[in-house]
């Protein structure tokens, strides 16, 4: 295990006993002191890790976005694909965290201001994989981008938000199949001819009628 | 002029002197006595119409999301077009206060506090929708609702940031068309046959094959 991987296990181990207390006792009951006796440190090794108590409930959320933004930087082929599987990536984590993200939900919920903190926390994956997109794709359509990554992360949190609510029991293969469903903007800017040709028409219509409408179209694009 | 539209006026007054304040000196630099001063208006005033100066910044998103949630309370018809026209409101409202919008611009991305509660308050309106939405079309996924909101909410954010930025001059023609773009569910449990149904294929098949295709697939649906 190399030296960061050891420092992450360590702090999550303290975001780990934090979440407990504070599902136990609740968020103001707690104290750092506290924090640090049940996690077996000091109050000084605290606050090297964390800058404040609301910190500690968002600390693998840091850790997420780090290994988030790694896996993209060293991602090769197509980049609307890598962000999908960023985000898979994401999950599967908190997969292996649930109790973690469970507890958190619960603390989270009944505090107005951590709320708060975990959309803007939640934010920072959208611009994560907006600034990707955007370096990765210059030129093309920005708004396309942007509603990509807005569709891709709501997906996300909802999948998850289920989770941690035992609502369901989504797996990583259901999220991949729920991304892989939002549209992209397909259009290249040096290749016209990779464009993909999307057509809407009733189920009720008759196939031969779609299919004549549609060669006649297509004739007529061609 | 109703009551009501008098206060929000008066309360716009507020916001706009606040904003042209911030712009100028600063928002940490800004003091609330120097607030009312430039409106006219008492510190008590100040302190009934907003809870602390940072209220004052997003007051006007206040009186949006009310007019948003009135106008969905009471809208007819189809509930994805009247998300769609709820949202063109909103901009339509923006764009008329564009002055005010582009001040709060500048002062909200030089201090990082406004720029969190910002987040918050933007992710309000996702809410909203979304909430309407679930209220409107029971029974229907709600992955879907809620891709579809995030959708809609970022596209607006984004004509609107581009907006007050001055980069584009984007109408709410503009926003409409974009909007339409957005994928919805369409599938009613009652009657299966108002489905639709969506193709998507590479730009440079051979239309015949296309064609044919589709009317083996659809034959197979049938």
């Amino acid at each position: 295990m190399a030296p960061d991987d050891d420092a992450t296990a360590r702090r999550l181990t303290v975001v780990d006993q934090a979440l407990r207390l504070f599902a136990e006792k609740g968020y103001e009951a707690t104290s750092v002191d506290e924090i640090a006796e049940a996690a077996g440190i000091s109050r000084r090794t605290f606050f090297r890790q964390f800058r404040s108590k609301e910190d500690v409930v968002f600390a693998d959320h840091e850790s997420q976005l780090t290994q988030a933004r790694e896996f993209l930087a060293a991602a090769q082929g197509d980049p609307w694909d890598a962000v999908c599987e960023a985000v898979v990536a994401v999950f599967e984590r908190f997969t292996q965290w649930r109790e973690l993200a469970a507890r958190r939900y619960r603390v989270v919920r009944q505090v107005p201001a951590l709320r708060e903190r975990e959309i803007v926390t939640v934010f920072r994956y959208e611009r994560l994989f907006t600034d990707y997109l955007r370096e990765q794709l210059r030129g093309r359509s920005d708004l396309a981008l942007v509603q990509f990554t807005a569709a891709v992360t709501a997906t996300h949190n909802y999948l998850l938000r289920r989770m941690v609510r035992g609502e369901s029991d989504a797996t990583a293969a259901d999220l991949r199949s729920a991304l892989v469903a939002i549209p992209r903007d397909r259009r290249t800017s040096a290749a016209d001819s990779d464009d993909m040709i999307v057509a809407v028409f009733p189920r009720d219509m008759p196939s031969r009628q779609v299919a004549e409408l549609l060669a006649r179209r297509l004739d007529t694009l061609d």
